[in-house]
């Protein structure tokens, strides 16, 4: 994959300034910029000064060189000036993208007697009467912390809280466009777990549900851990979990179009970290025939892997049951699947040959994926990614919104293994018999049927447990 | 004060059945609810059913005995029939009072690229780079956390931090409404100082300023002093200088009435917490002549006063030179002005006698003044009370919106006492010499000079003292 292919993600605009006189000064401009291997994607004029013309022209680059290049070959025109380049991203972060708005007018003397002093405190009263009542007077039953540490942002490593704040308030404002929830960044200045757990069980009250972000393997792990005993409201890392049911969904439909069952298959998984493990989790506890974890130092389960953290030892007791060893590339041979939340250019297309028929290959890393998607396309029947320009693409948006909409919705505690479960089903069935094939396997983040039948599936599977647990409990109690 | 002053933070609705046959039904029912005091704001028909007409009316009651007897004197109306009541306050707080919003579109899928996957990691990366680039390219630049544990919430006392969040949503809008900053509720479960201090180190990358509220004193003291050593964002309690700001701006505009110099006047306080301190710190800085400092123990310095606290100790090496003992009622005793923040009906209106010609009077405790504000009338030159029925109202919505908003502006690190002095000289002057009046010698929350005035006369005290200390840096390194 080139990392220049021109995207909106780098979108700049140059504001040029040319004759008035000279009418092929525009078109002259739109020339090299597609010789340049830009894509003007706007054209507009600004103003006309006597004989000269102000235009803004929009361009879509591949990475801060090509925009470069592309500056250059325009600038490099007789009669043309580039007068300012703006680049539209950063443009749209100027100030940050969320706000907090009050739900309530607050115009008159009477509105401010109501919202705040002194008829506010009636109904601070009734919440410390009642505690249950604060989800239902307060922000609390809507509303959403995402916490990080900053130490596993995007493609990005540990880059700190404040640098991973852009990522965090896209994500509320994702939360808030797909799901109607309220969320909020919590950026924290500490990577100590105790500190991290102490932290969140702190701000707790707050918030009706904890999202955990770009915390760093195996950290994440236990602080998820910790943080579910204590707290009475759902906790999620989604780098886990969201990104688990989504691959389980697209994993269903595949295995539909490919015609076998997921107790049949083998899958290669490639990557132990937090996305690996809750992908493995699932797989397991959904039942795949054998599964293949390798991280870089091999197969794990196998006589040459060290075998050092708990969640290996935990992964060598259930899969891998020959015990193999060697690279991913030796765990393919004879799987049905590949799945890779790992690292660019593992594999190569040629690689896919010693694959069980029709091999399904979702090589997730991001946004160079383990396997050139273009060259396994030619050897496998179904090929997923996490890019957008490419079909079939694993976006975890497809997952958060409807599993936390349908947790709030429920009040409940936890999102349990078989919440996620029933989010991975119901997602995987948004694609119609009618809709499935080898490019169409997960639905878009923009269908609209996507949030609603996730929600759904969630809220109903939380009410049956909690449904079941009073039963238990009025069983025990009898 | 009677509590039972029908008021709209008190306000319900009654949905009435009565008899379309019947013309004088509406009357009767207006006239019942006279005669039961309450107030009738609203009268809206819903539907007529038949022979039978549904109609809501609102009535501003001045508590829930009074709500109560209001329905009761309908409901024993012949013909007419309550179907239901609700408090209006109630159906204001569903849901809670705020919510968070995008601030840019996500329609499309370059809308996505550039708010968050790829797009947003070239901005992570950017504030990695140059980390003081968070307050131009994140929501840190306008977002204040407002920071409580619930202790010392209104007149409500120590009602924990799920019950203290409709008043800090209510902040948050107001912070909003007034300033346009973005505040958000961080409600704290720990009462811990140590807890409380670590946790807002480890949430502040993501604000620009710190309100802590509604906390107990004396822990609010050692938490605000160690968070303003620690962090690099301004910390603020307005609970202490919030209201400290407003009655020092309110002293200034009393004494040009009555013509009086502050470094003359001797000034009798009521009241040592939170509040109280502030106030006495302010007023010793600004030169009062002579300070008194009474709490429940007696006049502080006195010989009777036990003087156990760190605080009691600052003020008696302060304050009351002559070393007078007593209550509040002595203290008064050949004092130019009495300032309240203390509890409800401490002093008689008779009692004033014995201060010195044209005495100022802030009775500013909530709801039920220290003094009655009718009666002390009869005796004071000017009276000022924390209520929103009564002229001159003491309400820190005249200060912390203006002070954050140009604190943030400056990008200030500290709200320093000559930034808070600064403050209290703008709120004074914007009563004009033509305005003032012993009825008017502070504005209305509503006025819209209040907060830009304020804002900038701090903005311009904190840009003074950054050049001020960029002075002196060079100089020593020179």
């Amino acid at each position: 994959m080139s990392a220049a292919m021109p995207n909106a993600s780098y979108s700049i605009t140059l504001r040029l300034r040319m004759s008035a006189d000279d009418p092929s000064a525009i078109g002259r401009t739109t020339t090299a910029i597609g010789e340049a291997a830009g894509a003007v994607t706007a054209l507009d004029f600004v103003e006309t000064q006597r004989d000269v013309v102000v235009i803004d022209v929009t361009v879509n680059a591949g990475d801060a060189a090509h925009a470069e290049g592309i500056t250059d070959a325009v600038d490099a025109l007789d009669g043309v000036e580039v007068h300012r380049v703006s680049d539209r991203t950063f443009l749209l972060h100027l100030r940050g993208k969320l706000e907090v708005r009050s739900r309530v007018p607050l115009a008159t003397r009477d509105d401010l007697s109501m919202a705040y002093t002194p008829g506010v405190a009636r109904v601070c009263r009734a919440i410390a009467d009642t505690p249950d009542d604060a989800r239902r007077l307060t922000i609390k039953g809507n509303t959403v912390a995402i916490v990080t540490d900053g130490s596993a942002v995007l493609g990005l490593g540990d880059i700190g809280p404040a640098a991973a704040l852009p990522v965090m308030e896209g994500k509320a404002a994702l939360f808030k466009r797909f799901a109607g929830i309220d969320a909020w960044p919590v950026c924290l200045d500490t990577k100590d777990p105790d500190q991290i757990v102490r932290t969140v069980e702190a701000i707790a009250p707050v918030y009706g549900g904890i999202n955990l972000e770009d915390i760093s393997a195996p950290r994440c792990f236990e602080i998820e851990d910790r943080l579910r005993a204590s707290l009475d409201i759902p906790v999620f890392h989604d780098d886990q979990h969201g990104t688990a049911i989504v691959v389980m969904a697209a994993l269903i439909n595949a295995l539909r179009l490919v015609d076998k069952r997921l107790d049949d298959v083998t899958v290669a998984l490639s990557g132990a970290g937090a996305a690996g493990m809750a992908i493995a989790r699932l797989l397991l506890r959904e039942g795949v025939g054998e599964l293949l974890v390798a991280d870089a130092d091999g197969i794990i389960g196998g006589d040459s892997h060290p075998c050092v953290h708990e969640s290996h030892v935990w992964l060598r007791e259930r899969t891998n049951h020959e015990r193999r060893s060697g690279t991913i590339t030796d765990a393919i041979a004879g799987a049905d699947v590949f799945i890779g939340v790992s690292a660019p250019n593992l594999l190569r297309p040629e690689d896919l040959r010693t694959m069980r028929p029709d091999p399904v290959v979702f090589a997730l890393a991001n946004p160079d994926p383990e396997i050139d998607p273009v060259g396994a396309r030619q050897h496998a029947a179904v090929v997923a990614t996490g890019r957008s320009d490419q079909p079939n693409q694993i976006n975890n948006v497809l997952a958060f919104p409807g599993i936390f909409r349908g947790a709030l919705d429920a009040r409940a505690r936890y999102i349990t293994e078989d919440m996620k479960a029933a989010a991975a089903r119901a997602l995987a069935e948004v694609v119609t018999e009618d809709e499935l094939h080898p490019s169409h396997i997960i639905p878009s983040v923009f269908s609209d049927r996507v949030v609603p039948v996730v929600a759904d599936a969630v809220r109903r599977q939380a009410e049956a447990e909690a449904e079941a647990n009073r039963s238990l409990t009025a069983e025990v109690t009898e």
